[in-house]
């Protein structure tokens, strides 16, 4: 590895080594030696992930007691309380001890399908991520939030549980499918867009290198947007109030994904990039300037994102709104929406009337893309 | 409530009140207003609980905007992860948000189960537990240890979910079969043990008006042991090294549960006390005088507990070895032993070689009330 980042997020049950760079996997045999000494390590991954890019975690082997590969689905379909069921079964038939360590190596449904396995197996043990995708090296990996979808809600069983370390080697990135990479790059924006006005400057400079997946280009984002995350996590790690901001554009995106089914036609982050493009319209109504809208709108449309599939009948404005208010986010008293102010401001409303939600949000769905401030 | 007691327990999640009392049920209310008030509640019982006592928790209902009532099996049946899964997946469908509580009323299956449900339900909402059995009350409601059982280990899945108070109304114990209300005392025999004698010698004292739970008697045991209780969890909220005292009499208990069935023979406070005579043995053979293990032995003895069905084949002493070297409480280095040295005193030790335990396992099993220290 010639050069690599490292974050450290401190939080409630420790701190968390956060480390991104070219070739970061194959370096962290020295950090995690100690860690890995006399352990039983189980190794959760998918059987495509662990052919891509399983060697290079070969050294695993000859740091630890004895690994078990634990096998889940790609994708979502990992996310649910049967796999979960499946991995502790297995934990403990294979001797799993409180003591033992996890590993995950995939995308974000690993990192969150591991961490809930390792936070509830014995009442805890310890894990490291090794994200696989851009998304989960920028974000899913890092924070401790963890869990399995229900089928009426994603995420809607898990905990917090940190990682011991998060090592995020820039280098497999560029086995990602251009779409997934496009989609990953929707939730560095909505960290920059809120929280680093350099990095979204930086991502409107240097979009077409990122997608191209270029190492050394992914390499400093993928840290701005880590640490940008690991700050945000280290002041309210519990999710108490301003951890919320990570929220921004997953109200309508969760409810997306929910009413497409997980895994039926969108990303993640493609969803996430439509609720953006919705909380930046309800954003233009009340404090955000609707050029830096059009900005976001902007850059957002370079990333050649799937479209929304707006004729299926469960994305009826009524039916979706069913989904919004279902979603995990809104509380007793209503929804609470996070909304950009202006670059690097956001505010977390509860004042948006359901009445208006309604109507908007029917104005959306016949023209997501369309230019935000501009009559229907 | 003519008088009651009240211990505050700081963890790294906040704070949990413990109260004791005759009537403490009734008397919550207004300690629990400001918790309940615009919130969905879902009450975790049984039919039986609910029938017997759920008439002290009536004042809920004024105090809250919703009660939704969850009903789950009695004992050990109701800690499976198919329960927890119904669980969640009828409190999402209620309408359950982030800001909703849970209240357990039952015994301790059902804290372990709903403080499990209500720890992972959204990442985590608040519980409050309302014990209903001596062993509850004075310990498994206490320390926030949540969990469910695979069939391979109990409390295998789990995590630490501190409550925000725990109710502990020892009018409702006067309900209780003997049998229950004695095993229940082996847990305070075992925390009276190794960190409170002015509380042994009280058991020793009032051991029959206790089994005649007169609750003028029982609050002040309770009360004590929940104290003891809470100063250990307060001292090793994460069951590092010195909670593990707690789990003086569970490694051999553990296994007898697991090796009968969960429900199948033995209730956990009776495994326990098999357990403990157990680790009297190992003691004995250390630094515990016999003089100190035969008076433990004695206290234990007049509880009259059911007898170990040693005749089972999965008691046969290789069998339950076997169950023993599974325990969750095992680490990859070998098995931790938790042997009183002195009424109150312990120590946690590794040294006990395998076949050592073996042989002793034999003997034990041939006559567990035999007296300590005599020749077999």
């Amino acid at each position: 590895m010639t050069e690599s980042a490292e974050i450290a997020l401190r939080h409630p049950q420790g701190e968390t080594t956060i480390v991104v760079g070219a070739g970061a996997l194959a370096a962290a045999e020295e950090r995690l030696a100690a860690w890995l000494d006399g352990r039983t390590v189980f190794l959760v991954t998918t059987p495509r992930v662990a052919l891509l890019h399983g060697p290079r975690l070969g050294w695993v082997d000859r740091r630890c007691a004895r690994r078990v590969t634990l096998e889940v689905p790609d994708g979502e379909a990992a996310k649910t309380l049967d796999e979960a069921g499946r991995l502790w079964r297995e934990m403990l038939a294979a001797g799993g001890k409180r003591d033992s360590r996890v590993i995950s190596l995939g995308g974000g449904s690993v990192c969150d399908l591991a961490g809930f396995a390792a936070g509830c197996f014995l009442r805890g043990v310890e894990v490291v991520h090794c994200p696989t995708t851009l998304l989960a090296q920028a974000d899913a990996a890092i924070g401790g939030k963890t869990g399995v979808d229900l089928p009426a809600g994603k995420n809607t069983v898990g905990l917090f549980h940190h990682p011991a370390a998060v090592i995020a080697d820039v280098e497999v990135l560029g086995s990602l499918p251009r779409r997934e990479l496009a989609a990953g790059l929707v939730e560095v924006v909505k960290m920059a867009l809120v929280l680093d006005p350099a990095l979204f400057a930086r991502l409107e400079d240097r979009l077409d290198a990122l997608l191209a997946a270029d190492p050394a280009e992914l390499a400093p984002v993928v840290a701005a947007a880590a640490a940008a995350k690991a700050a945000v996590v280290e002041r309210d790690p519990a999710e108490g109030d301003y951890r919320r901001v990570l929220n921004l554009g997953h109200t309508v995106g969760h409810a997306l994904e929910a009413a497409l089914g997980y895994g039926g036609g969108l990303l993640h982050g493609e969803a996430v990039a439509y609720g953006l493009l919705f909380a930046l319209r309800l954003a233009v109504g009340r404090s955000l300037e609707p050029a830096t809208a059009e900005r976001v709108r902007a850059l957002l449309a370079r990333l050649g994102l799937a479209p929304l599939p707006s004729a299926a009948p469960s994305l009826a404005p009524p039916a979706l709104l069913a989904f919004v208010q279902r979603d995990k986010k809104a509380r007793e008293g209503g929804i609470d929406w996070v909304l950009p102010t202006a670059l690097g401001g956001f505010e977390i409303t509860r004042e948006i009337r359901l009445d208006a939600v309604a109507a908007e949000l029917e104005r959306f769905l016949a023209d997501p893309w369309r230019a935000i401030g501009a009559a229907a």
